[in-house]
């Protein structure tokens, strides 16, 4: 069956029904009203934060199943609220369908947005659904809280800062590349990078453990490469960056598929963007000793990839070595993508 | 100059700067970080609703200005905030843009929008750019806030409440017709609903008024019609509701262009939808001692309309006796909208 033909308060019905459970405990009102209804609680700061992902423009059905597209719709914001080390109170769900859309592509959409909320305990309690002209759009709202003051900005890094990195950069660039190259990459393992371009995990807890015991001077999740996110920090700081190309951590599979394209890794780690992962900033020496307990605990890395320097703008300082100027870009929408020349 | 020409974040420094201005004591981080940051303030329950206008759906460049077009978007989600008897914190709006959008376009939206948000004192404090495939998309969400335990649901009318609405009804549906038959119209006053159409105003202080001293029962703003919306309080509250023909308000411009297209005012009324007027419902006899005061304080009507009663269903009383089912026929989004037949 098509949307069309369910009708939207049909719609909203059946996804309300595939929502219900019990309500968490400050939620007063899921969907259902004018707005849904959350219980402040004192001495909390809110975050709020909403991001658009389109069809064709963000995702393809092609590539990726309608699971896969909900997770990610919903991850890239919950991604938001951990990079300014936040914990998610509920997310709003506004779809554009088109009406020969199937309701079981809607179904579906809504199964991976239900595991991403349940694993980051961010349940979705609200939206709207209109007619799109054409393609699928999913604009998704999350509201998030921290207590007062302990937000973390990217306007905080200081001169002498020594720049971290969560995981591993360049993934999610690497499987957009097997989707748009699936024959040269036949004889390269690509599970561990298509998954990262699928199903990005936010780094939500990281953040939180990070924000408590890591003194950070700045903070915010890598969603347009890190060098436009390096520089976002820059700008908002009054600062300069120097990254060393040989600590940016690549994953096997990275080098691998870039291998084969004839294409340079460290560019996808540089410029890729929607790796999800953190960037952080702190005192020199600090985060060092955290880095053990840290890796332990959640299975993910921590690599300390430059230093915050006076200035303005981002070098890359390589192996042997020179400092060529990197420029922002990432992902720019009404701009074509970046290509790989970092330090060409 | 375009966007496509101007590139993302250019746009956003220049969306920015012109909502640059004295931060709100509330609001601790605006525009520029990963997500906007507001002061919780203990006691309140938050509100959070979300709405989509699509260009060519909701709204047409050749039928209103950006201005007008801003201010619509931004005006339709703080009636939600009105409809649950609360106050807007903050909004975050989400554009998808054609790439050959003149940028000077985006600037007379959030022009349009901007005034409302002062009007309304409900501050633009964050959002997203993204490029459309076709036509523009405004998503905007909006945080509010109300006292705890005193929101106002749909789920609260008893048998035996007065059925209430504030202004007149079937207005921005006129004004609809107005600009789809422009030729027709040409001999009848239209100033009046042409900015019903073009520019609502939530009944956001008067919903303040309304919890205050009402013994509201329940409570939502009528954007679907009042046929549809009142349906939504008798389902969500398990109740019947007749309405009384003659008593529900009709602004004489209203009159004269349905007389002039052949069509039925009442018909405007009950399924145009799109006036944010509010319905409402309370015990007998409380809101009747109210009525002058208010229409005095907010140079607005407030008018019984019908009566909440057992069962399920609306009826429409006509004037000289017979009682007739009203269907449901505010706007779907998925299916044609209602004809205007409501009591044929």
């Amino acid at each position: 069956m098509q949307v069309g033909e369910l009708g939207e308060f049909a719609l909203i019905a059946r996804l309300q029904r595939s929502l219900q459970g019990p309500l968490r405990p400050r939620v007063v009102q899921g969907i259902g009203d004018d707005c849904a209804v959350v219980r402040a609680a004192p001495g909390m700061e809110l975050l709020l934060t909403v991001d658009t992902q389109e069809e064709s423009v963000h995702f393809r059905r092609e590539w990726s199943t309608p699971q896969d597209i909900g997770w990610r719709c919903l991850a890239v914001n919950v991604s938001d609220i951990a990079a300014m080390a936040g914990m998610p109170l509920g997310a709003l769900v506004a779809l554009s369908l088109p009406q020969a859309l199937d309701v079981a592509f809607v179904d579906a959409l809504y199964e991976g947005m239900r595991a991403l909320a349940q694993d980051y305990d961010c349940p979705i309690i609200g939206g709207n659904i209109s007619k799109a002209p054409e393609s699928l759009t999913v604009t998704i709202t999350v509201l998030g809280e921290v207590v007062a003051g302990q937000s973390v900005y990217r306007s905080g890094a200081q001169v002498g800062d020594e720049i971290w990195v969560t995981g591993d950069l360049g993934g999610a660039k690497a499987g957009l590349e097997v989707l748009l190259h699936p024959h040269d990459v036949a004889e390269v393992q690509t599970e561990y990078v298509l998954s990262r371009y699928r199903r990005p995990r936010p780094r939500l807890r990281e953040a939180q453990y990070l924000r408590q015991y890591g003194m950070l001077h700045s903070l915010l999740d890598i969603s347009d490469g890190l060098s436009s996110d390096l520089t976002h920090i820059c700008e908002a700081s009054g600062v300069g960056a120097q990254l060393y190309a040989e600590r940016i951590p690549l994953h096997r599979e990275v080098r691998q598929v870039a291998s084969v394209l004839h294409l340079d890794p460290l560019a996808f780690a540089l410029h890729g963007g929607e790796d999800f992962e953190l960037c952080l900033t702190a005192p020199p020496g600090h985060l060092a000793s955290l880095q053990p307990t840290f890796e332990q605990q959640f299975g993910c890395a921590l690599s300390q990839v430059g230093t915050i320097q006076a200035g303005a703008g981002v070098t890359l300082r390589l192996p042997d070595g020179p400092q060529v100027p990197v420029r922002a870009q990432g992902y720019d929408h009404f701009r074509a993508p970046g290509t790989a020349e970092a330090h060409s």
